[in-house]
Parts: C-alpha cells; structure tokens; sequence
C-alpha cells in the first residue's frame, strides 16, 4: 500500500471557513509536487454547513469508507468561538476528534520552527539566543480529549461538572517511545511536560514510562518541565527545545503557543499520526476556519502545505516531502511583511517545488 | 477584626529555598509601610526542610492555628523540579494547596502589569501597542486541583491514571462575580478562558454563570477565548485584556506566560484571597523556592514586595498599599538591566515607601 508505484487515495475535508481555501492550495503544491498520479483525491462534505443542511457530524458509513482511505487531508470545521449557530463542541467532537480517535492517531504531531526573516512577537534578544526548531509530539487520543466526564444537577444552582482525564500505561508508552525516536533524528533531546506536583496519578504514570524509555535511548538527553514553567521558556528561550513530549490538553495549549512565538498559526502544520499505518493518518493546519476571513482569499494557506509535507513524509515519499520544505522556506523567507492572496501564495510555493 | 487600629496578626511561612529571603524583603517594607506597631509578625517553620527534619508538612495544630490569624504570607514552598529529595506534589499538597483549601481562598488574584523599562521578551512593535495591565482571576479551590482521582494497576502496563477536574455552580459562580466586580474598578472587560469546545461539561457550566452573571453587570464587557487562543493573544496583543476570569489549571498556566512576558515571574505578586473574611487570605509571589539561587541574595524580592500591597488592600488599608505600589513603580523604572542584591532591592523600595 506504501509503495510509490500504487495510486493512493486521499481523502479531502475542506471544511468550514477558510477550510476549503486552505485545502485547495494544500492540494495545488501537493500536485505540483509528485504530480496527477500520485493520488486519487476524494472529496468529502464534513463540517458546519453539512451539519446545518443535514443535521449529520459524521454518518457512520462515512467513517468506515474513510478508514480505507491512506491519508486524509483536513482544513478546518467549526464556528467562531462564541457562535451559537452550531452548539459547541459538537464538530469539535463529533467529527475532528472523531476522526483521531477513530483512527487511533496518538501522535499529533506539531513542528515548530522560526523562519528567517519571518515577523514574531519576541523580542530581538531573546530571536537573536540562535535557532528556534522544535517539535512537540503531543498524545493524540487520551487526557482530558477522552469525552469521559458529565455533570449532575445540570443547569441548578447545584451543578457539579466534572472532566476526567484518562491515561493508561500503553497510551503514554507509545507516545513517548515516539518522541525518543524523533529525537534521535534531531538534536536528541527530549523534555517531558506535565504538572505532576499538582496531577500526582497522571504525573506519576507520566513520569515513570518516561523514566523507563529513556533508558532505552542512552544517546538522548532528558528534561522535565512544569507546564506554567513551560510557558516561560517558550518566550524567554525556546530555542532549549527540541522535542517535547506530552499530554493532549497541555499539547494543545503548547503548541498555539509555539505557533505564535514563531510567527502565528498561519505558518504551524500538524500531523494526526497512526504510526501502525493501521488507520489513516490525517493532516491538518494548527490553525481553526477563521469564519471572519472566510471566502476573502487572504487566509494563509503556508501551515496546509507544509503539512503536506507531513504527509508525504508519512507515505514514504520523504524526498517529495523536503521538495516542499524547501520551496516553503524560500517563499517564507523572501515574503516579509508582504501581503498576498491566498492562491498566490500557493502558485508561488507550487512554483518552487 | 478588620479596624486600623487593633494589631493584627500575620504568620509567616518563608518555606524553602529563596523563600525566606523574598519573605525578608516583604516584611521590610510591610514595616517600613505601615510601623511596628500594626501587624503582630508570627514566623511559622512549614516546608522541605521541616518535613526532611521531622517528617511533619502540616500538623492539624498548626493548620487550625493558623484559622485564627489575619492573614499569611507564603514564600515559596518546595523542591527543585525533578529532585528526588522529596516525594512529587506532596508540600505542594499537602501544604500549599491544603492551606488554599482549607482557608477556601477561591480568588486567587494575579496581576500582570508592564513597568516602563522593563526588559521583557516580546518585541517592540508587541510592547509599543500600548499599556500591558490585566489581572487575571483565577479559581482556587476547584477544577483538577481538587485533588480527585486515582490510578489502578499502578506501576505495571496496564496502569490506568485519572485526574478528575471538578466545578461547581458554587464555586464558578462565586469567582466570575469576584471578576465583574473587579472589572467595575477598572477598565471594565471581562474575559472567560476555558476550552468549552473540548471540555463541553465544565465548560458548559462555566458558559452559562459567566453569561448569567455578565447580565448583572450592563456596564462591563464581555468576551470569550479558548485557552489555546489565549497563548497567541498574550504574546501578540497583551494589551486587549483587562480582567481575564478561568479555572484553576487554565489559570496556572496563563499566569506564569502572564509574568513572563511582563518581565518575569520574579515581578508577579500573588493573592490567595477568602473574599468573605471567614479565613485568612494568603499572599505570595507567583514564582517558586529556586533552589538553584537560594542563599546568594540575589533573588528578586519584587514579587513578594508587590504581594504585600495585595494583603494590605485586602486588610483595609488601601492607601498603604498606594504607597507600596508607587514606591515598586519607582524601584523598577530606575532599575533598568542593573542587577542589586535581594536586600538591597528591598532596603531600595523601603526607603522610597
Ligand atoms: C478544535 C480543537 C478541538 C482542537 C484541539 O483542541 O485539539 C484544536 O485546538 C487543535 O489544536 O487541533
Ligand atoms: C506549586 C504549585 C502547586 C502552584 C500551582 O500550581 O498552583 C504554583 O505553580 C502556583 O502557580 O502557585
């Protein structure tokens, strides 16, 4: 199924908001990379319009064809934050975290890295300390994202909420077996992140495998930070950074984080990883569907095409994918503060491929 | 209780590391401030190194001794992140949090203000946007914090561990009135962080008091960020919050990004506040016992300094903690990169009181 020679199939969620635009850049760059061959690319309607003409997230007849698919390429679905048009979280949970679970991707996947030239809110001291290059291999599929939890009393002045975060032994092993194994492609580092003071039953767990699977990797140096002392470093000297490995709600957190430190979501790809290669695996910008500069063509499609970087990478095609990486350097690089349209951004990085 | 002119009573637990020495500092220009005469100063031996002596964190005595007085200040309680001298989360356990439980101190109160002249990790063109001035509320006695959860199977593969995050109506009503009536006193805003999208329980109820209580407060805008989007926006426009009200994990985390990039955790004071008086409120700054620096005296006693405002605003003495503020303004606009000694920031600050 892995091999160059097969057609592969895609499956393409444009999505809600700046989703479909993105997608559509995505796929240009993607094509111009290993041309119309390559894959065959299928469409799907998933998202808040689907859901508001049909009242469906994700009919389970969808998801089983999208399991059989090698790779799923995602833009972005959901409202504003704060719409009530669609209730919250039900495409969030019903159709995003859907699909990693479903799909058992535990690695999300999320690299973070300062282009030259590139416009970031740190200050020139703390950019001029050296490169800023790191990835965060965030848990995927457990944590506070397991949907365990429920309240009592609902809607009284006696309302008890609750949100259980859940992790299990096998669920942490792996992920951090994944991070040690990234880093011994990188610069072999790498910093667990929690709150094990305070989270003692998770921290335990949390640090005792990260303890056990670092003996494994004599070759990688190991670091643990608290996550409010994460938020420090990221700002005063994130360039101590290269892989960070933890949980599912702190990853989430870290990694908007990362992303505007090295010059805002617009740029941050991300990949859902099964690594069995069991389930498809999925690619999606860190960023959301950005209704409010939807269907203007301004939206940044850089953080979708790299992550078709991502995704070649995951397919095997890890040449392609550097073919990408670095027509997306050259054009971030020379871009500056200039503003252009979405589509040409796309024309000119597929240009470069 | 509450009246100037009775002698109230403040223990004092300096803790571990550089605790004492900030602690020090504080209390110099709390004296410097307000006389001898006001505060009854009662030192309390609580921290790492009692437990190492005496295998004692909190006896009961002490706790209900405690009850009695007027307030606590806190230095810093602890070990150096990843030691093994003393068991993960149990002085923050069984210490801090206990106090902050035990004394119902549900308004932890942080604020984060921008000296002129202070060195800070965001660009210019960030800082040049303008005043960055906010204080964020956070909950302090519910959420993960609550200490609910376990593991089983523990330490073997198939260990499961869950961290329960609790809320209440109670509890999340009560803090979000303490935020709009804190906004009322200044530029009157109001933002709720959580993540309602993922966290559809707590979250839900968090929504619902938030909105219901905003109605009570016509005069006070509203707003609402998920978390993640809350990392961006401290680093790319600090300048658009005014009160931010969140839970109490969201806040631990906002409030160490908060410090840092309003200089540092070294400048952030913090408030452990009983709003209603039934117990003693707490003050302490937001960073930690350093043990890497302690007993070198170079240990910024700011944050502890500013923390003493905060308890003397809380006891009734506004005007007292003007005359600390200003005298902290002052101190750090004169300071520029220079480096003083721990006590020589605090004789600096005292003799300007
Ligand atoms: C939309 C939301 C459910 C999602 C998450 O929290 O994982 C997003 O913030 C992300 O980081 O991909
Ligand atoms: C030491 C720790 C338990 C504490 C917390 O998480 O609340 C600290 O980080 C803080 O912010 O006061």
């Amino acid at each position: 199924k892995q091999t160059l020679a097969a057609k592969q199939t895609l499956a393409v969620i444009g999505g809600d908001g700046i989703g479909p635009e993105v997608v559509a850049e995505g796929l240009k760059v993607l094509t111009a990379t290993v041309g119309d061959a390559a894959f065959d690319l299928v469409p799907y309607d998933l998202g808040a319009q689907r859901w508001q003409r049909t009242g469906e997230v994700l009919p389970d007849s969808v998801l089983e064809e999208l399991r059989g698919v090698d790779a799923i390429v995602l833009g972005a679905v959901g409202a504003a934050p704060g719409s009530t048009a669609i209730p919250s979280g039900l495409l969030e949970r019903g159709l995003l975290l859907k699909l990693r679970f479903a799909f058992d991707q535990y690695v999300n996947l999320r690299p973070s890295k300062l282009y030259p030239g590139v416009v970031t809110p740190l200050s020139d001291a703390v950019v001029g300390r050296g490169p800023i290059d790191f990835v965060v291999v965030r848990e995927g599929v457990e944590g506070l994202y397991a949907g365990v939890g429920g309240s009592m009393a609902t809607g009284t002045a006696f309302e008890v909420a609750n949100e259980v975060s859940v992790n299990t032994a096998r669920g942490v092993e792996r992920v951090v077996r994944d991070a040690f194994e990234r880093a011994l492609r990188r610069r072999k580092k790498v910093t667990l992140v929690h709150k094990h003071n305070v989270l003692v039953n998770a921290g335990g767990l949390w640090n005792r495998l990260f303890t056990a699977v670092a003996q494994e990797y004599p070759d990688v140096t190991t670091d643990y930070l608290h996550v409010d002392a994460t938020m420090i470093m990221l700002v005063q000297d994130p360039q101590r950074f290269d892989v960070i490995v933890t949980d599912n709600l702190f990853g989430d957190i870290i990694t908007d984080l990362a992303g505007a430190v090295t010059g805002g979501i617009g740029l941050s790809p991300s990949a859902c990883i099964n690594p069995e290669g069991t389930n498809p695996s999925m690619f999606e910008p860190v960023h959301g569907s950005a209704p409010d500069i939807a269907g203007q063509g301004v939206a940044d499609p850089t953080a979708t095409i790299s992550s078709m970087a991502l995704l070649l990478d995951h397919l095997g095609r890890p040449e392609d994918a550097a073919r990408i990486e670095t027509a997306v350097d050259a054009d971030v690089a020379e871009r500056g503060a200039s503003r252009r349209s979405t589509s040409a951004i796309g024309d000119a990085i597929a240009a470069r491929v």
